[in-house]
């Protein structure tokens, strides 16, 4: 049982929490939060033993009448891999103390590339990764396009990439988070950060733009590939992809708030969409050229990742092994 | 087993369907949908019997590759009770064809009190409705009134009742309705019918007035109520109210979304809050009177009536038998 | 004086009104509108003499204190030329009316392009369509693509286009449009009608995707054009066109509500963006492919066409006298 | 002519700006302004003298080609009154270097009341202000909730008054403030800040409840007032009142975006409101209450209050005569 530790219990930490603990392979063995709120106490009713990832605010959590098992220092003590979930920024901060607790990290993609030895794609690049001291798995949207790019690119071969982002503003509670009413070319310098994200991972000629707008429940690409494959043989493709789902036409489901239903309704936790969502319809080739539109679920589609990455570091299982264990204990 | 047919298998059907098959005195003998979307799927995959709303349309079943068991007459023959979930207005035109097949008819706040024997909330008037052919389950906004004002009318005796409700303009999945930018008194003329509707079970003097705002989540009640109680008295009275919960201070939520997300994490199906989400920060007693903020999930603070509205219905239960019965499958 | 009509007082009707009034060679002979709303006052307030578009709906006027001069057929024999700003699919019923007074009709995009003689766009193809009987003037999206397109085309010729069109789901006032927290591949098939749509006008390789989003201010673009042309050249070239205006790196400007701050600032009638608000950071040229964001005002970018099409209607002005015309009097 | 100088040419500062512009008795001398964006240059192009608000930024508007003629400390050298419209807080960092050029100052209801002598609204105390060194234009909710309030008290006497606040979560082009899709009490403890602010200019019994919505365009209020006046009397109560106006039955609007597309349509400079906008049709008093809805434009209504502010402070002209100069000018 690889001992797994999480700092930072928001959006993907207590999703990577929950996916860790229903794993054979691999415990939890402590969360860290900043402060005592719903989902702290969440962390206690869940079993996970709370840490205080901020030294100088654990007696916060006493006064909530929260318990917790000590600060983050102490959970790295614990642990063998430590899965860095806090905000954008942070956990860069956060790596010399990982290395100091020699334990093995796992980065998301609101950080830099050289936060970790490699950027992770369970889909691209697992086996490189393997045994690694640290990875930093991508963000949800390059997530998102290396499960559709890398797959085609072994089947097929595929020439230049074009990406047209439609973002959403925030997650789902973050009410602090605008846009209300607007659009935002995000950024108005054309490419944006995601195409040279993809390029952490795979060697590919693409090119990014993204827009920002007033929505929380999913990301949705318009992609654009040159490839010579037919939409069978693109569709195929896609369907041997377990982390990609289809939607099909007669679910009747025309935007992202459909999807959420439909996940909802299927009893998924928290209606998480751990695939892309890739409308069938939306599927053709012509001159050369695939598109498609998928939908991207910024809260949950790296979680599967980031259990895949535990295995990659600590090297208990390879790339088919672990991707069947993680998406069999899912219910992907 | 009470033998239960839903018709109508949308944010209200598939729901109450969901909660009467959890219940060990009553089944779900089909659920009658009009077009065979993800919904329809769901509810194959959830094992109910799957019939066609529509005669004319039955067809359309077959051609997507789900198999029905007939059309809603069949089912109806089935059935000893029927919960009419279908769209607002659309049950006053069922309401003979249930008359015929016999079937004790429950049907929702969105038609006009007159379509049933007697208006249902289980907190006010369980007892009045045992044994009727047919109830209307008051609207998700009157059932959030009536949870608070019916048992502080028992406890202590209210004046008059003045109440704003802030109101979601459409739910997560209607991407049809708006508005997207804008605030509408809804409707200009004051009073709002959510008062009248209060009154439909609950001899009270009440004025409400509604605004419509672009969120999809929850309605928000700011809620005004003459009274003699004190606030310890106010809080003690709701707190022995079942599905009156409180939102606490340490959880740190200031939103509706922030609620829904608690839902999530607590593992509620859907994210359901089926309870009022009252902020216990907000209540307030100041010369003689009450004033405090509720959240009322529209897409399942009924569903629970409506499992209790089959009992009173089929006399099967009495009150306190039904709520508790109600509450403990649910896990409310 | 060429005598003007419009009929449909909305959106887009109120607009051309006011701009066909303030040119010196026409003027409005009178403007219809379906009911008496705060529309049709200030329609009689700015001097329109106003007429009953639905003959039956006459007397709703008068009962509402507002006098009209007849009803839309009376309008029609008043006029030469005849704006049709109906709502989509109600300009093609209008059609045989307007044939019968022996008017010239000029249409809008929302209407099939087989409702007029040809489809019009100033920057395009005004002179083809110099004395035709009927025109369409094409969409707020397939007019500002056009502005683009067609000046690179024939600066400097153009391969093959992608667009993706990031689209407001309704006019600011238009409350009972949603989405109110979604975003919809619209269509979910690709490619959307814009494609199609310029090729009415333009001979052009063109696949457009679309978006609609919870905004209701202005449609962006994210445009990709296969040219030989140079980032300079193509700055050269747009700035050249009119209808086309840079956004600065020095406004400050990142989204379209502080395009239409600015334009509130700049004292335009109704804060309109009559042309193209191009990015300038955003032009980028490389491999051969031009990059660029754009955002069109989907209530005014086609006002200036429409009062462009009555001369091209009526032969009053070639088509650089018309534009520079149109373009003096408005302020563009 | 009065000198006034305006610091801080935002939301409310250029509306500030161009009031007093227009007005006989008082001129711009001065804008300052923290970076050279777009309003910036508007601010030149309408031949206001720019300065730069902080000393520190002052090179960073030549790099961008917008001549200032010096910082924030010159302007005051130049003027007799300063209007304060810098964001919330900074106004009290202000007040003393203010006093150190001696001129008088004029502060906004985002300070707290004891930034200034006297907290302001020209309906309600307009002569207590006459002569004063400074004082606090009270915010755009409570001049709305006053300029209701203080006539029905000098009328009629009024009562107990309760009042939920439906509140815009930003204006317009504040794309970085939400919510997006979210209903919060705000705050969620009872009462708002509101009615005391109201207690600052005016004597009487209020408690306010405060909601934020995803939305910019107005504020809306739900307002319930004791009164023994009956309907009609509320009616020509505030009839007279020249900042109040009544949005029509036969208007058809029912909602705050649909006011915006009148005040456009009426060429109100930016489409501002500056008056109430009270529903007609939701005046009504039963019991001795009153009930009404009034929709309230946070860019703008503050704005005459703040041209009557300047004179009250200089002296120039007693109330009827300043209100009557101001809503002349401006078109109200």
């Amino acid at each position: 049982m690889v001992k797994v530790s999480v700092n930072g219990y928001g959006t993907i930490g207590k999703r990577v929490a929950d996916a860790v603990a229903s794993q054979d392979d691999m415990e939890v063995v402590g969360v860290a939060k900043t402060k005592p709120n719903f989902e702290a106490r969440n962390a206690v009713e869940n079993g996970y033993p709370l840490y205080a990832a901020v030294e100088e605010r654990a007696d916060d959590f006493g006064e909530a009448g929260i318990d917790i098992a000590g600060d983050v220092n102490k959970m790295l003590e614990r642990a063998e891999v430590v899965v860095d979930a806090t905000p954008s920024g942070v956990g860069a901060q956060n790596a010399s103390m990982y290395d100091e607790h020699d334990v093995k990290s796992i980065f998301q993609g609101g950080e830099d590339d050289d936060v970790a030895e490699r950027s992770f794609n369970a889909s691209a690049n697992y086996n490189d990764c393997v045994g690694a001291e640290s990875v930093r798995v991508v963000s949800c949207n390059t997530t998102g396009l290396l499960r559709v790019l890398h797959p085609l690119e072994r089947g097929h071969g595929i020439g230049k990439v074009r990406a047209t982002l439609v973002r959403r503003g925030g997650d789902p509670a973050q009410h602090g988070r605008g846009p209300i009413n607007d659009i935002l070319p995000n950024p108005v310098t054309i490419p944006s950060h995601h195409g040279p994200d993809v390029r952490t991972v795979m060697d590919v000629d693409i090119t990014t733009t993204g827009f920002k707008v007033p929505a929380t429940l999913m990301h949705v690409h318009s992609l654009n590939v040159e490839t010579e494959a037919s939409r069978d043989e693109v569709v195929e493709t896609l369907e041997e992809e377990s982390r990609v789902r289809f939607v099909e036409p007669e679910d009747g489901i025309s935007s992202t708030a459909e999807i959420k239903e439909m996940m909802l309704d299927e009893g998924r936790p928290r209606g998480d969409a751990w695939e892309n969502m890739v409308w069938r319809e939306s599927v053709s080739v012509e001159d050369g050229e695939l598109y498609l539109f998928q939908a991207i679920h910024q809260e949950s589609d790296v979680v599967p990742e980031n259990v895949d990455a535990v295995r990659a570091l600590t090297g208990i299982a390879d790339r088919e092994e672990s991707v069947r264990a993680t998406n069999q204990t899912l219910g992907i």
